[in-house]
């Protein structure tokens, strides 16, 4: 009976324990730069609260096109709040998407998170975009620190977007991401086209379109008299051939994906420069 | 005489036009991330006199660790000014160093310049700093636009810094750039050493070394008690054994030159991306 006793205790002690090792839910630190409020995050948040633990640090103000700027000649403000019923922690910060990833891996979680995911972007990341992006500076901010990251954009500008025929598409990719872990040094930039999920054709692997912005300055007058502008512009696809871009896949009704790092070297231009016998 | 006379004109005109066409000097527009007073700008303004005719647009404040940020919900202000009795033509902005790239070529110049200078900015870019730095956005703000651009870094943070010593490598790379021209889609990060000029040992193209920051975080308490925080770091180079990095240049006294590209596309990983089977 002592016997049995023990192989039951030790029987249980294992399931216990492969339990807690293998079914351990993902620790997911979710962020944006839309601001906590954006119905884009608190979709992504729902999402990610069917997948794992999620710990939100999100910008307490809109931060678009802020690209990879962090704080660094002004103090940071991080406060606890509560803004719906969901099992998710949050805090809310007073800096940039990027700081808003160091404040939540070295001063709230104090550990790696299994995944970042940054977002749901209210408009589009595709192509040049990516540069300017408050939203994958966050991803690629947690890239550089190991963690494997995805931006996730929806080709809707508008606050009222409906988020929840990509949902499904959100989790399945989040989900792959977990299962297949990441190479360190890439990040994912996920485009969502603003479709019907009927009428989504799938999901395509591409590298970022040669693109760029023609500017156009608003240059007006304030009551005073003295001149001021809005910067505007108008998007210019220089690689409408091709079909293996973001912005085919997006144009064809596909969510894209491109894998982004940032070694920014341009390594095949290293012998040209060499040429130049300083 | 007739003959001779017509002769005569069309030699004279020959070498007129001869002037115009070819000695023309280049276009360059200057700017920063330290702001329009730093002492690096006006060092660079003082040097890139001596090679062309000189347009700065810079920020009328600091705007250090600003990355790839453009003001998109905000307006943007541009004033004249006078600084100092060099003959260049100045304008100080209300916006990011990216701003004023795209402010100086589509409102102020109107056409391409035949150089973009970004710097000399007070402390290092080198390795994962290009992706932080102000100085190199505007760079790569100008590459986007199709101009040959280089961002200009000096080793030493003090607003007192001695931009004697590196001035004539700042001038040597900038004419090599309009002399040999650059392909669309590269810039240069150009990053020099605080050293006397005796003591730099030359120019080096390089690869941006991997390394990375550990943040930390000073949180202190304001006079009324609430938290707040001051972000700090340390910088790890995980590239020490390679002689090819920015960082291995410049601790071994020389100029690093790494050409940067914006495509941030990671191409080698599309295949394993691939086997995700979505």
């Amino acid at each position: 009976m002592t016997d049995d006793c023990n192989l039951i205790t030790i029987i249980i002690a294992s399931i216990c324990i492969f339990i807690i090792v293998f079914m351990k839910r993902p620790l997911i630190l979710v962020t944006n730069d839309d601001g906590i409020s954006a119905p884009g995050l608190r979709n992504l948040i729902s999402v990610m609260n069917e997948i794992g633990e999620v710990v939100v640090v999100a910008p307490d103000s809109p931060q678009s096109g802020m690209g990879h700027a962090i704080t660094i000649n002004n103090t940071l403000r991080c406060t606890k709040i509560k803004l719906d019923n969901g099992p998710q922690t949050e805090y809310s910060c007073s800096g940039t998407p990027a700081d808003c990833v160091k404040l939540g891996v070295h001063e709230i979680l104090k550990i790696k998170p299994d995944l970042c995911v940054s977002g749901i972007n209210h408009g589009s990341n595709s192509s040049i975009n990516v540069i300017y992006s408050g939203t994958m500076s966050a991803a690629i901010e947690a890239g550089i620190e190991g963690i494997p990251a995805i931006g996730f954009s929806f080709l809707d500008y508008s606050w009222d977007a409906d988020f929840s025929q990509i949902r499904p598409f959100i989790k399945k990719i989040a989900l792959s991401a977990i299962k297949n872990g990441m190479s360190k040094g890439v990040v994912l930039n996920v485009n969502l086209p603003n479709l019907n999920f009927e009428n989504i054709k799938g999901i395509k692997i591409c590298r970022q379109a040669h693109a760029y912005w023609i500017e156009e300055f608003d240059k007006r007058n304030d009551p005073t008299g003295k001149e001021y502008y809005w910067l505007t512009g108008k998007f210019v696809n220089k690689d409408v051939k091709s079909k293996n871009t973001d912005e085919w896949a997006l144009k064809n009704g596909y969510v894209s994906i491109v894998p982004v790092h940032f070694d920014m070297t341009a390594h095949n231009y290293i012998n040209e420069l060499e040429k130049w016998k300083f």
